[in-house]
């Protein structure tokens, strides 16, 4: 019998149960990390991604710096989204014998280390090992406080649901890839100018959208003054990392809070210059919008009476923007796609995504 | 230009070097594991072990049970290897869609699952994504007093070196799988016999060789008291554990303590049953023996001060046996093979597997 993804999970998580009474476990499978008590109210925060040629990115697609820099953003993603400050990682490398040359070898570990330098998180120790197809898993370990640690389970009906920053921009890149929408001397030049941002050159509006679409997928800004201030001052009773997609990753906050949700689809923040793509239907950009993920902005509800001191904060800070795109409800009511009357929206569709690139799934 | 293993550990390690002023690292890459400062005198150890089909295993040697039970053990050897007490693990896996089955995730984690009750570590989280070849990376984390971590990096000139155990029967039974030795139903029954041993069915001596020798290779047994009362007795100057062989892993401890080393060849413990394997020439055995990891068996080195209290110490304690195989030297000898006699052995080469089944390498 084959299983599908929820199916997978699902019988994982009841075989991982049956041995949680050995640790002083806070938080076990089913979160973007776990959580382990390590005393005077601390807590170890721990997470593990990976990254696969062929399944989450081609190798025409991105140079090796990008693939240093992103495999090891996508992993520090998680300890934000607990509201954890990361510190170390691990880095576990499969390697084609074709890759093993020294300018490799070189770009992808400068791509690591300006990723863990800008983030301040340290790779003290990995693996190599052979492997046909190129993949990077990574593991990262931080600190937070065990009593504000954010967790996917804690949405309460009634709750605002907010997203940081703009959507869909890596999807709609990943699109354009995919189907050739993009030249090579446009992902040449994006390279190009991503590289030279690395080099302290700050990008700009003015860059083309090519590049401004392949920077969204290939360096995305975490939100990680955003993410501890969010659990630290008490402001989520939830939170997740959109990296699967909002349909899946609220999805995934419902099934934890044992919630519903209704999502006004025309409140979604469009990232800008996504709309180059052109979608056919009447849903548009909406799927993309919805399925598509590796955006790394942040998923979170909040009570409505902390909402306005939740803003203020943001604004007083110069945090990113936030936007409020639904609310949180029974559980009986499922998630639903609304327009601004509250209508259903049809034609949004498909959350397992066990076939296509993209596809990854954490326990 | 293609590099070599020893050139590519080499480059990653000076890149990753250039960040470590950011943590609290005590130890960074080039251990078993690397460990972090958390206060009151302990810290936090971590490492990571990545199988790959087809590099480390071929599927149809093991079954999916003694897979998972496998890849945790090997990834839990590194804790112990630092004397540290490894509490979690990650496990992150790479699944062909053909193993998608119910049958076959159900057994992996029960052998997962099973290991790491038996070493009491939680696996608290994890992640899944589709790939080409199977993969299973597992990070694990402990905890160690900070002062009396086990490193590579402590052996010094005239210290005696030892090993717990015997060694070679991993190695010969990987030969054996390789060569076609073992017949379709010495596997079938070696296998049937593993699993009932989960049962808590001691396996004896009775046992044919086949099952004694796939018993060592797929459940080999992790000196966990015995390394936790060398480094916290302050028995040994370092230690590492031997999942490179002999050669391999000694050279790391000469390279990161800056010595050389004296192995006596004809000191060195064989597995009851590894003479099963007749190996032509002169030196016969020596090469598996010497090459051959897998066996999970600890090397250390001891100052010769502390050699009778440290065999009194595991006498009383009842723990395995302990061997001196020779001693450590000045770097300028390098590492040397001899006889009883002190001669040269020739015939004894090759430490880079980055060509061959096993192989695998820590940053």
């Amino acid at each position: 019998m084959r299983l599908n993804e929820r199916e997978m999970v699902s019988l994982i998580r009841r075989k991982l149960g049956s041995v949680s009474s050995l640790g002083t476990t806070i938080i076990g499978p089913g979160d973007d990390a776990a959580a382990i008590d390590i005393g005077s109210g601390m807590a170890l925060v721990l997470s593990t991604d990976t990254i696969v040629e062929n399944v989450h990115f081609k190798s025409d697609w991105v140079s090796a710096y990008l693939l240093g820099y992103k495999s090891f953003l996508a992993a520090v993603s998680d300890i934000y989204a607990m509201g954890a400050r990361p510190n170390t990682s691990l880095c576990s490398l499969g390697l084609p014998t074709s890759r093993t040359t020294r300018a490799f070898i070189d770009e992808l570990f400068d791509g690591l280390v300006k990723a863990g330098a800008e983030l301040g998180v340290e790779t003290v120790g990995g693996n190599i090992s052979r492997s046909r197809e190129l993949f990077i898993s990574t593991s990262v370990t931080g600190f937070a406080n065990a009593d504000t640690i954010a967790q996917r389970s804690g949405a309460k009906v009634g709750d605002s649901i907010y997203v940081t920053g703009r959507l869909g921009g890596a999807a709609v890149a990943t699109h354009c890839l995919l189907n050739g929408r993009f030249c090579e001397s446009d992902i040449k030049d994006a390279h190009h100018v991503l590289f030279a941002r690395c080099a302290s050159e700050e990008m700009g509006l003015e860059h083309p959208i090519a590049t401004r679409l392949l920077k969204e997928l290939f360096m995305p800004t975490l939100r990680a003054q955003e993410s501890l201030a969010l659990s630290e001052q008490n402001f989520c009773t939830s939170m997740i990392d959109i990296s699967d997609g909002i349909g899946s990753d609220l999805q995934a906050i419902c099934d934890e809070s044992k919630v519903g949700a209704s999502i006004d689809v025309t409140a979604l923040p469009l990232f800008e210059g996504a709309e180059v793509l052109e979608m056919p239907g009447e849903s548009g950009l909406l799927n993309p919008l919805i399925q598509g993920g590796e955006d790394f902005e942040l998923l979170f509800t909040v009570n409505r009476g902390d909402e306005s001191r939740l803003r203020d904060f943001f604004h007083k800070k110069g945090f990113c923007e936030i936007t409020r795109i639904g609310r949180i409800t029974g559980a009986v009511e499922g998630m639903r796609f609304v327009d601004a009357s509250g209508s259903g929206v049809s034609g949004i569709d498909g959350f397992d995504h066990f076939a296509e690139i993209g596809e990854d799934l954490g326990v």
